[in-house]
């Protein structure tokens, strides 16, 4: 990355874990945004960047940021759009005194999605909420988050049925990558050639997130969509790459060649506007028996692309298929960098 | 395995395979069963076992089959007890030609399991399905049946539940083992830190067997259960252990404590003769979050026990949880054995 | 893949295999070659492409090639120029015919490797080799073999110490990807988070083939380099990328600084000729600790890169370091690709 | 674990980690010793051990202990034998302050390990050097260590070479498995399908300790060994097990028989005195090629079995064999056991 005055400084906090080195790794050439700024805990603070990040993103380290020393969280910092990977113990007192700072913040971090007066965006669904940021009115600045890993991947593949059939009720199983796993423990460790079937928290959050980006803009608040919706989460060893599969009971009849039509022209704003980052088809639609799969889809569309597969009738009401989408792009840096580019093409700084 | 000569002298078919080395490893100091013949592909025919069997089974090769040849499937066999772990391919010719010779063959293979007059039994659901062999007047000897890997789990979690509340409709994803694959091809290359959503016929089996085995005996022929299942089937990197996620819903209302109760206090035939291969109990129940997990739980009671955790309430007729297995013991050789346990100890040969 | 009729039309034999996989997606759009033919086993031949090979390389597939049938290996070929991913086991009978019939084969497969007559070549290092054409009288066409996996990551990283110190004793122990497997095996189910430590024929092939490539062209044959070299190669579970830990004594004294120039400013006809596949450097050589790894470092240079890292100083005359490269690529389409580039090049056909 | 008046009282230190939990599950129900204080990081203070710990040791959790609460480290301990699973951070202080307060602590962690008046002892190796323990004056109880989980590994595989043949030079590369990397690190998330070549501080601890424990005692302290030893030391994605690839060069001449011989004849003080931990025979020595595999070998002996194979000459002095052992039982925690055992037969508490 060279220098490049036209482009906006950006800062990274929490910079140095997986979701941290991705923004880094999706910034580097960013034809709007530069980085400028790195944070993270105390621990990696005052070191060059590559000495405190073990680097384990596939893909080479941005060479212009080798020189960059690590700030630590809560440190003054001089860019105003702030991109949080921070974890969720430190996210919201962090996020929340750069709002009041006056910085917007895109935050990939769980702290702040459902609070009434936070747009929780997929740009390609909900693009409108973003109005929520008028109500912010408290801060000088502003917090905007992407959801959840898991529920990007849910609530894009089912945006197109919920427009065009209506959603009674939905059933998710998830085959969740190790990398959204935040902060490693002991049971990382024990991932290799295993199934785990929990993840903390996780049910519940794909459930509550997934009503508010289906939900409906109502000028000073999001009315949550209301269809029956359980999950069960699991953790598999793979790197990247969150495979769902989904049970969907719809509202009204589909047939199958419309559902594939429905699915592959399903595009939004990022597409209509040709934001940097936007996939284009936003998804992709496989008809052969063995895909998706995380190790050869989900780079598609740099990562942005969303995967659906095996599409499967039980009725003309009730449809199984599978769906796939790269978890720390699409799901996390990815998906925040997106929205960035759409406030900033929609005038929101 | 010293030569004893009260056991009962058995052959193993498709010796070399993953299954066969189950059958061999669970068949090593068996009370009752010895092996005494190992039969494969004509491309391993002649050879030394362990020259013709890449060992990976995560137990001692027996010592006493060291000695043993090899011979081709489709030689002349003097054992009356046959296991096959034969793949599909060449099953139901080679099994066909043992029973009509007068053979009892306890097979592991897809071939016989869906025919009208050959039992499919799980020993602690259907042991009375074992009658059908009656019907098999057309051959001297006979062929029973264990079913697929993945319906074992499922259907010895669905019994207790069956016979205490009725099912209504069960959904089920599985995230299973690459053990089970049977013969690896270039796909198996592929299955590292990756999932695959798809396993030729694996949906189609699981659930017309569940259907065959959860069925009414009635003299001549099982009346197959009607309640309504489908199947989402993924391969993941694990080395034995199928974890299914299931939904279940019942005809009558259930209370958490009765259900885990229910589930708990199963049993039948196996447990109650004590067969050697037997688990008690057959289903342990898991109220942490975190399990059962493939690589902890799968050789509790040396791989029969099946198990049940993370079972939650979406109302009081339908429910969620989580169901292990181990793949190749309890869902191939280990239930092959129990069952030809099971014959021996009710009298069938 | 358009048509294009300025390509040289180019068949692939063995073209489902990891290998064969492999030579298809780096020939989609290559500037000089164009995939017309693809030839495979009895078992797949007749078979649309995709239905006969399991996709497993994390690359799209490229769409031209979706209505080509796969012929059987012995057919009739029409192009001139055929690369070989085909098994050992018919790999000499079948090249050897395409030979006489007049074809070019560049081949992956080891059967020829060894012949006096044939080149073993890597073409940074000993392109003069294939010179050996000529020697080649008996037949109308001729074939050039590209080395084991494992040599050309070792032979790539020691030649420039050859030409600047001299070579002594090497002692490498390699941690080998499955992909590198060939035909899968039982024992290749049982790789999953395990260490294999024996690969058949491997250690030999290394040990013989880097004598000749880095041996003397002297006319009319190769003589062999000559130094002492032992070699321990391990299966690891890894998809793509052989990581080797290599000791070299030298025959002359070395400084740090001094080597890693050498390594870094190492190159030949490929880079002076530019060819398409041709990495730009060479060796990339890595400073900081915990490089080279396989998940980040194989793709580099198209897969091309071979990669130098953890270079330490045992005495001057004795270092240790590790080296990577893509055996897939690199080491085996990819670099019969860029032989067949040099071949073309330099007027062979 | 039932109590029992007559066992001895054992506190655990570092106790939720994976060493920690190898302690716990290896000393349900051993004949001399009982857990009943745990203790860890002061996060997990306070909570029940299986709450505190994600248990992720592949055997059943002992029941015993549920009822057990974490303490922080540096909390008042009753027992009088301590073991220590503590990381390098805080070890050092907390051994310290027991060995003050008249505990013995056996310590798992590097802190003490090269101090000269410390007992760094494998037990079959060099147990006389428990001597040491008389010269820890200025403390009322005492510290005693076992190697890192490589060394241990390579010095057994050794110390059989040494006594017979003495030894000149070796080298070493390792493929060391995750659950020995301590507090888990982005890095390990990293791990999946991957090979990090490097390990910080693994080679030059490897060097160190091996010299210490393969030295002379003599009387006030231990002459380390002499003889050159290099080390290149991987992590590779393998749960449990460390293979070593090792090259030696002896300093007189063996024959392959004899070799073989005195590794299967090695043994010593817990082999004859029948310690409950101790493996018999010590070491196993494999002559088929594809073995000792992590997967298949690493539990033999309850874990404390060391395996050696593929034991190949390049000169009556050169050799070249692959070593194998759990490096959390035999490399950890078991090591550690099997050397509180050897102090309590040998009336050292």
């Amino acid at each position: 990355m060279t220098a490049d005055e036209t482009r906006i400084p950006v800062a990274v906090l929490g910079a140095t874990g997986t979701v941290g080195q991705r923004f880094v790794a999706l910034l580097d050439n960013h034809p709007w945004f530069e980085v400028r700024e790195l944070l993270a805990s105390p621990r990696s603070a005052g070191r060059a960047y590559y000495d405190a990040a073990d680097w384990i993103v596939p893909a080479p380290r941005p060479a212009g940021l080798a020189g960059l020393t690590v700030r630590p969280v809560g440190a003054e910092v001089d860019s105003d759009l702030c991109f949080s990977a921070l974890d969720a113990s430190v996210a919201r007192e962090a996020e929340h005194q750069l709002a009041r700072q006056g910085k917007l913040v895109c935050s990939n971090a769980g702290s702040w999605r459902m609070e009434p007066q936070v747009p929780l965006i997929v740009p390609e669904i909900n693009p409108e909420h973003i109005e929520l940021l008028e109500s912010q009115t408290d801060w000088q600045g502003g917090i905007m988050c992407n959801p959840n890993c898991s529920t990007i991947g849910l609530t894009l593949a089912l945006k197109p049925l919920q427009d065009r059939y209506g959603l009674a009720r939905v059933s998710v199983v998830t085959l969740q990558a190790i990398s959204g796993a935040g902060m490693p423990t002991t049971r990382t460790l024990g991932m290799l050639a295993n199934v785990v079937p929990f993840i903390p928290g996780e049910e519940e959050k794909l459930e509550r997130e997934a009503f508010k980006i289906l939900g409906t803009f109502a000028g000073d608040g999001v009315i949550p969509a209301s269809f029956e919706l359980a999950a069960q989460c699991n953790r598999v060893p793979v790197m990247d790459g969150h495979t769902l599969c989904v049970t969907v009971e719809l509202e009204e009849e589909a047939r199958r060649d419309e559902l594939l039509h429905t699915w592959r022209n399903f595009g939004g704003m990022p597409q209509d506007l040709e934001l940097p980052s936007a996939p284009d088809p936003a998804i992709e639609v496989h008809e052969d028996d063995a895909s998706p799969q995380p190790a050869l889809h989900r780079d598609a569309g740099g990562g942005m692309t969303v995967h659906v597969g095996r599409i499967r009738e039980r009725s003309p009401r009730e449809w199984m298929f599978t769906t796939l989408s790269h978890n720390t792009v699409r799901g996390a840096a990815g998906g925040s960098i997106l929205l960035a580019e759409l406030a900033l093409a929609t005038g929101r700084f």
